[in-house]
């Protein structure tokens, strides 16, 4: 049984509140929060208890933390956390800043304590599948691998301006989705993108429709596209083709009766968004990282993986400024 | 080079005569209605003539005839034109009546001369794409057929107190389409049937929807259901349960368009009726027919067929109307 | 807060207690079983105590049964329970015997104690999708309902032997299906059935593919496929036909991953067998519960409806055997 | 009656003859080839006469010509047979060199006759159903265009030797395709490809895989997906994203069947290249064009949309071989 401190009692922070707590080999014993009735409201559901960040970290008692506070302090509870001998699983993006991000995982590399960065998309079973299916050859050698990731609305202003930006944000996830699947950086990134959705997130010298193409070494390429605003709900695709095939992983839908009438056939939407997407991939996560503290097995995704996304974050955002494609500085 | 005469010019006469004069190895040469403007005006499209019936059957330069007329005549011209020595090809059904058409039967299999029933679905690539699979041994034993087969609007009363019924006027496609998926006729037939579509259809002694449940004597099952009416278009659709797996044929679409919006996601519909759906299967059917009388091979449906998707016909009207199953009269 | 005494640690009592015990309103407080030994140890996951029947009936702090037992006992557990002053949550089917089924029936009305019979498809999100939509008058009128419901494999001879039969241990879901969605008993009922897939379960009485067509007095037709053996997996789908259109409601599948390759395009299988599918629908079905038992409103699915159920699965027993329609004796 | 003269009797010179000679309003009188065995061969079949370009293009009985020829000759057939008053109609590209169609635009820009080049796909019901859904505004504001386009296999190198380089010779499909959906042309080309598929393909100065995104004034953007190997057929797939929904058309496949074993479900492949996909496309281009010219409409396809393609192609060469974006020169 892992003894876990949850580090953020907001949104992202009670979806993993559920998993910590009816994970049979974990159990959710601390929140803290900079807001004490969040904390304290989230911890009384689970019998856990409400203490600050800086208590949770003093209290040997406690194996692991899961991070999830705002962006900017993920680096420095990270170093903190793997300094005490903690077990870390962080949300994304590691850090805004990819210096910040590098020195991050220099200092955690010395402590020699595992680091588990949050990519919930690779515990998607259908994402998984397409993964599992590349992996046993079935597709022959991949080539070109597509992802399609648009959410249903965008975000409020407020909240744009402090994202980072819609490559470190949002399309962080595809970055990483494109380095599980295709199992290395590419060499190049080239990015366009535009504020078509809504101009205010323009003024906020950010973009809310954008397309990333990736080249490889070996020649393979990747193309990403993302939009803040799909109206029929969160589309979450990916295809790859290979040599001898394609594998596409479609979008999860609400639920499969469809309805004929003189006007067409209906069928259902896809999931709303990210929460109910990715529930069952929370849980997933979860497990995969409470799997390998108990077991002695490696992190499924390391501190080195967030760094990585974030690099490809940082060349898209300089490649949509300058125009050019850009080598990843990682 | 066969030289084919044409007995009937309405709506499914006007579709074989594309067919005909299209074929590389059949010509249009002369069309028969007993509205004479209608014949004369058909012949004119494709250069062939006008002629009675009568004419048309003394003709030694006519190699074979393609019957749509009537059906009431469609047992008389099927014995005139093989006592004439013409090949011929009939549309569904052989006749009204069982007795008549097993007459017909009887008189043509002296005559040696081949006679062709035009179920078009047999043609269909789709439905033919299930068969070649079950043959092919693909799904092991052949356990469960369903057959799915709406029209998309009740014909006017008119039609139906002329139809024979909906079991010997629409379902016998099924029934034939159960003989060829089957192999063989079943032991018993067991209907159901309503007129909740339209009260007038009930007042005329007919039903417009309808469950038909056949059953073999090495205890296979099949299921047939038939309505009237579905708003959405023609439906037509087959499922074969196997020891080895399940077959399905899907409906054929409009296009491949998918539009998803707030609303939904919303398709295609099924093609809309018979001439747009088998318009392809009219083709192939014709090639079959051209293809056994020059190469000498067998007709792939035979009168025989026709008489047994009426005597399954007259056995669901049997059933119906006692409420108990009946074992097929042939 | 309800507290529950599970009766029953097996198979599905083990699917029950997961929900019992992770629902925000219930408490799993006591497991018996006539295994000593499985109640302890699913007691014991749960925080719970592992006692008898009779202590479990006559422990007033227990809110709630849930009869998760041998169906030869339901009758009696529901009896006594009711007796005690307790709610109720019996799985399927209520009895083998439609007699005594009834006999439980009039005397639970008696006690005032509210029970409901576990039909668990009626919670799939799917199915309750079809139902909403056609109490929405989404397709019009409803005319005539097709449910298809294909085991993946066979049980043990043994199993069949004790079931009560395919139409009382099986087709009872679809039973009740049909009234769910129909809303009312047909007034006949015809079946045939065969041994196709297993000839020791026609040597031991039963069969193992069926097909059932219910009729009812306004003229509305449903027609009900089963098997014991779909090697591709749970099939479970619903067809409903109205005046207005078409409502589907299809497979759920494994993943939404497909792989086009020169062998064809190849997609997952339909979730594997009832607790796949289901997993969701029995959270769905005990939420029902625990909420109709705190906020006092009807059960959803009421004893009577168990025993209409039942009394179509005698009628298609009687059918199959003799080979007619039968009304339903309720 | 439109008269046609063929100029090229290669293969797609015959599927546009079965064309010509199939539709109501327009007769092959003549065709010419360079091989002119080739030439007397196909216009036996269609009762026309063989001769040389020249007499062709000095046949005052001749209406119109479909230039069906080697690349390198069309300019110069364009201009000489509006010179000599006759409507063409011409396969794609316009040429290999930008300068040279553009010399060939201002050429035909004097003589008022009416030009349209061949672009097929612009006929295809799915595609044109895209366009008219988007002109009705169903999706609100188009923001995000996506075009998949994979051959089934690559062509001999002595083909890609001579084809201009895929984004001249196979992805121009696709750019006429951006400019028909987007209605304008994009400010910036951006282009990456690689010989992934076959290296001597590179050897040859040529990609076998390329991604290039296009950017509009008004903030739209376009990226489209090539490559010349999908094996498992032809796959030829648009979404695009608005600010009210999304429009997909997915690939059309060679059946609806679906097979269900324990290995998946396997379900057909899109139909196998651009003469199966596209059959009744080009029919309907040839009607489009036949009907253009008797009802004086102006052609649905000019040949300034052709060089604008063609511009587009230039500029992606330019960016592939520079890794810079690159404004189209037209």
């Amino acid at each position: 049984m892992v003894k876990i401190g949850l580090l953020g009692a907001g949104r992202i922070g009670r979806v993993h509140a559920v998993n910590i707590a009816g994970h049979a080999r974990s159990e959710l014993v601390a929140v803290s929060d900079v807001n004490e009735d969040a904390a304290r409201s989230l911890a009384k559901v689970y019998g856990a208890k409400a203490i600050s960040s800086e208590e949770m970290l003093q209290d040997n008692s406690i194996d692991a933390v899961l991070i999830a506070t705002s962006t900017d302090t993920h680096s420095e509870f990270i170093e903190k956390a793997t300094a005490a001998g903690k077990a870390v699983l962080c949300e994304k993006p590691v850090d805004l800043s990819l210096d910040r991000a590098k020195k991050c995982l220099a200092a955690v590399s010395g402590s020699g304590m595992p680091v588990m960065v949050g990519f919930n998309r690779r515990f998607d079973s259908n994402f998984a599948a397409i993964k599992a299916s590349v992996e046993a050859g079935e597709i022959g050698k991949p080539e070109l691998l597509s992802i399609t990731s648009f959410d249903p609305a965008p975000p409020p202003i407020s909240y744009v301006k402090l994202s980072g930006g819609l490559f470190r944000d949002m399309m962080i996830h595809d970055f990483d989705m494109a380095n599980f699947i295709m199992g290395e950086m590419p060499k190049s990134v080239h990015a366009v993108g535009t504020s078509i959705v809504d101009p205010e997130i323009g003024t906020a010298g950010d973009v809310d429709t954008a397309v990333v193409t990736l080249t490889y070494a070996d020649g393979r390429i990747a193309v990403i596209k993302n939009s803040r605003r799909a109206v029929y709900g969160y589309d979450q695709r990916i295809e790859l083709l290979g040599s001898e095939g394609l594998l596409s992983a479609a979008n999860v839908l609400e639920n499969t009766v469809s309805k004929a009438t003189k006007a067409g056939v209906t069928s259902a939407k896809p999931e709303f968004f990210f929460l109910e997407r990715y529930m069952r991939a929370y849980a997933s996560e979860w497990d995969a990282f409470v799997s390998a503290i108990l077991d002695g097995t490696p992190m499924p995704i390391t501190l080195r993986d967030g760094v990585a996304a974030l690099a490809l974050a940082e060349a898209a955002t300089q490649s949509r400024n300058s125009g050019r494609p850009v080598e990843p500085p990682l």
